[in-house]
């Protein structure tokens, strides 16, 4: 921690903190300029919890050193890791593709959705059983009932299944039937939840939120990590912007920006960061090239008729499309697909 | 709901779309331009659920003409509300001042404060027991006991008392002790969480979301209203922009904002909004000038000791000048304070 | 400046970093933490000009300890200064009024309007003959016969007018007619025009960029002040978020972050921060609350038929009653109005 | 054009916007719904002009439904259009690089940069002579001197030259020496500017303003071309958001966006829009997948002694090995590089 004190500073201010640092048992370093002295604190910054040096008197700004995550932190785990999910992993060296139906609608959706995607390159079923809506008149999911189809089409089909949850009993119920749980944009900060999702003890599949900064993300990773549940997956969705020509932004420069400070997998959905079918091809695309370990595709039997997020969904013919050509990217970027 | 035609959107498509429409049983207004053909329907649009027109052939977008969330909407109660908590009400005619810690700490800090603000003007005692903090790390809150002391603080002093709840477990536990429910910026839009409140029949202060439009803000509160429960206030608290000058940006257009487009009391949070002590004052007067119902503001015995958020809380000395300098203010608005 | 070194940093590493800064003459003060060393440095940092360290062998991250700006930096200057136009004066103690019409359309609409604003209270007239538009299909402006009617009408009410420029070749002209140069939203970082409008030597009215920072905006005030030109008000016009409700967010925040980070008075335009006619008025009263020296707001004789900017714009008696409801606020703050 | 009134509306209210409309000899398409009527315009929408039905009686709001700009929108210009450039050309079927420094600084600087770039395989070289700088204090550029440069490695190398213009008397000096104009995020809506580049009859490069729409980017565009320069193409740069581990937002989805908005070509710069060399080839690639028609990539001879931009910028040997790992990118995309 370095504390800038202000230009005006008295020496009996400047003392003030120093006196404050040093009773906690930490080690001072002034640096006394001809404008401003700053005060450098050499030490376990948490001994000073509760001290806020901000409102000290003659103090200007503090600025932090070190990032409040440790676990999710690539300078204390330098390699990337690779998270098992069934019998698949989702790391480096493979490209995972997650797809299937924003909200799972009935079994015979279902079932077919995971028998296409499943045909054209996907190792992942993803489907809403529980589902956060702007709206309390929008269709809200089939819950425990989506939840026994998803099972379902894991055991016909062999696909790994992901599935949004948004409470405490939603983990209890889906543990019984996923492999990996989603924690939703909406719920990154919901830190029940993620101290819920940390104790289950299965793979999480955590979505950026709709503002956050990466720092706040990664904090988010560290309270699952901090329950004790290491098999954390990042992915970007994208972010809120003021431009309204897509629904929201993809942040692509997320997915190196991760890459330099967490060791954690990243994944990206082109489909809600664009809301817009036609956009999600280049942006897959895009997202292998900037070296993303997946991807996350929506993809529904009849977008026109969708219950939830048409727009940006993709028929099955167009998803074999899509995976057809990721397939030389994967390859270019020394990933297995 | 109005469907726009791409400039050479064919026949076919044009019927497609309209015929879909009919088929619900709603009528169709067509307006053929020389560039542009308009859709135009009439009736309940409900019926229209499950039906994507954005995606259908030759649609260049679709407008929603009505807002979704009706209870909290203006246009269907065009009276402004008032909403009773305990002894006191919160909304036109009157200027309500919740203050206290941002954390519950201690029995003695919270009863200490509690007078203080009390006598200063306060007519509601705010005080976190369930604190959701960025990093696992950080002081998490007192939970119940935190509660307890809020009861205690309450019969001390008269004042009503209002605390943040972050789950289900914390509504049913919290409605045992305090006035009001408070829904934090992190979870305005855990619907599930909003929908427990509704269920508990508490008036609700509900903050909006670090990034919610106004719109996604009122639909928050309509899963509250939907449950039954229409005893809602909502707080602005500062939205996330690229300025880095104060934590958070305080979008003071909101006031009038929600005013026109809904009933609902409106109360500002300047502490939470800024993140800096010096600028609560002036954006606390700002915010009666600008005609909010009431006002939240972070009261510390001690800010530099605060466990939370110090450097945005008043001393007790600052808090009684804040007061004494808000009353002309609320006078010109015709406020009971 | 202060240099944070990554944790695993050589030694070398840390010596490349300290031999570039002292080879310049400059003083080291080195912390090494248990985890990570800090370099500080002391003494005039100009001199470290084309040295990147961000980019030197195990720095993790470099931080400014001063800012940028000198002549508009409060630190410096620590008495909030007077800005004198014509026979009157912007700063502490006064609440100057700027109203007009968003653009100049013929000399009837300005006189008539100068006489209304007049009337009701401003002290300044403001109106468009440089008219930036999205389109270049929208209308442009009246140029020189502009400004014409805007000299006609100052010496018809002793009002002192203000005008936009936008370019050096309307800097030139302006100057025979006006009392003051205004710089637009998006020239705030044409810095070509702030050098030709620091050399004009006529009071400077510059307006916040859409998405500029506050020390942007201070940085382009010391473009025009560092030419010679001190003469220099700020106005918040609302900045770029995602809320989409009103026009732009207006950031009342930055009145008080002004006042403690620069001396030059600050006026507030809530015209344009909302773009809505009935947001004006509580913003105008909210701004007056929060310490600005002024206002400016968009006033015609026919808003439904204005060539510019009508919707957001009062009638004669809309802007006449906000006057009237402006005064006790004013009275408030110790400002003569 | 529609205009929807509100629910209230009165029967004279309506009558009131459709005499308007019908008055200036357009046709009215009345929709009148159980909650709501909607008024479609149907004609020639630029003979409303002056007239702002947002605020006449019972107007709740008006939704456009045609674009503002012409010659950029892809609706009249169904093809991708080439963009000629001294001997190459920008658009379909190519992949276009330009390399070279922020900031002219020296003769030899530029030479060597000039042979080094285009061994790598750029085909152009990009130097800026005319500086726009955050803070008066910082290099501002060497002007003509820099222009000189420009041309005598445009003569060694045989690269064509693009070098950005800040003002009119930059221009008529800038197309002397070089090939393109470029203008800057800062200059993206100096409309005065646009307007003499549409002039200069130079094929320009249009950065996207700092927090500029896609829809402002490309009326912007409309500005030049409207004065008979249709040689436009379009540089995505990144967004301000309020994410700081990047010190823009590069949008990625733009690319795609402006694909089916306009005919125009698009080109991304990875170092403007992250300010961090670690993150410039993984977003180049990403680019090339987006399907971006070109990249503009900042390089130096020594970035730690670059006088602007050295934390963005490309060593020589790191430079080489970006265009050698782009190749098979640009060959999957069907591009000559």
């Amino acid at each position: 921690m370095i504390i800038i004190m202000k230009p005006n500073a008295s020496k009996e201010a400047i003392r003030g903190v120093t006196c404050q640092i040093e009773a906690k048992g930490l080690q001072v370093h002034l640096s006394e300029g001809h404008e401003v002295t700053i005060v450098g604190v050499v030490g376990d910054k948490s001994l000073l919890h509760g001290i806020n040096f901000e409102i000290a008197d003659g103090v200007d700004k503090v600025v932090a050193v070190t990032e409040s995550y440790k676990l999710a932190n690539r300078k204390f785990h330098p390699e990337a890791s690779t998270v098992l999910v069934g019998n698949t992993s989702i790391g480096p060296g493979s490209l995972t593709i997650m797809a299937g139906p924003c909200a799972v609608e009935s079994r015979e959706q279902l079932l077919e959705t995971a028998v296409a995607v499943k045909k054209a390159g996907a190792n992942f079923l993803r489907g809403g059983a529980y589902k956060p809506r702007t709206s309390p008149y929008s269709f809200q999911g089939l819950e425990e009932e989506g939840l026994r189809y998803m099972k379902e089409a894991r055991e016909a089909t062999g696909l790994a299944v992901v599935c949004e949850v948004t409470s405490q009993h939603a983990i209890e119920t889906a543990v019984k039937y996923v492999d990996m749980l989603q924690i939703g944009a909406r719920n990154m900060q919901n830190f029940e939840l993620l101290k819920e999702a940390g104790k289950a003890r299965v793979p999480v599949l955590l979505k950026r939120g709709l503002s956050a900064t990466i720092d706040e993300w990664l904090n988010a990773a560290e309270y699952i990590m901090s329950e004790g549940n290491e098999r954390v997956v990042l992915c970007e969705r994208g972010i809120r912007t003021y431009e309204t020509s897509t629904r929201n932004t993809l942040d692509i420069s997320a997915v190196p920006v991760l890459r330099s400070k967490s060791h954690l997998p990243v994944i990206v959905d082109p489909s809600h960061a664009t809301g817009v079918r036609a956009y999600v091809p280049p942006l897959a695309k895009s997202a292998v090239a900037a070296g993303a370990d997946g991807l996350m595709i929506e993809v529904h039997p009849d977008p026109a008729r969708a219950l939830s997020d048409g727009p940006q969904s993709l028929t099955f013919g167009q998803f074999e499309q899509l995976c057809a050509s990721l397939r030389p990217y994967a390859r270019l970027e020394g990933r297995k697909f």
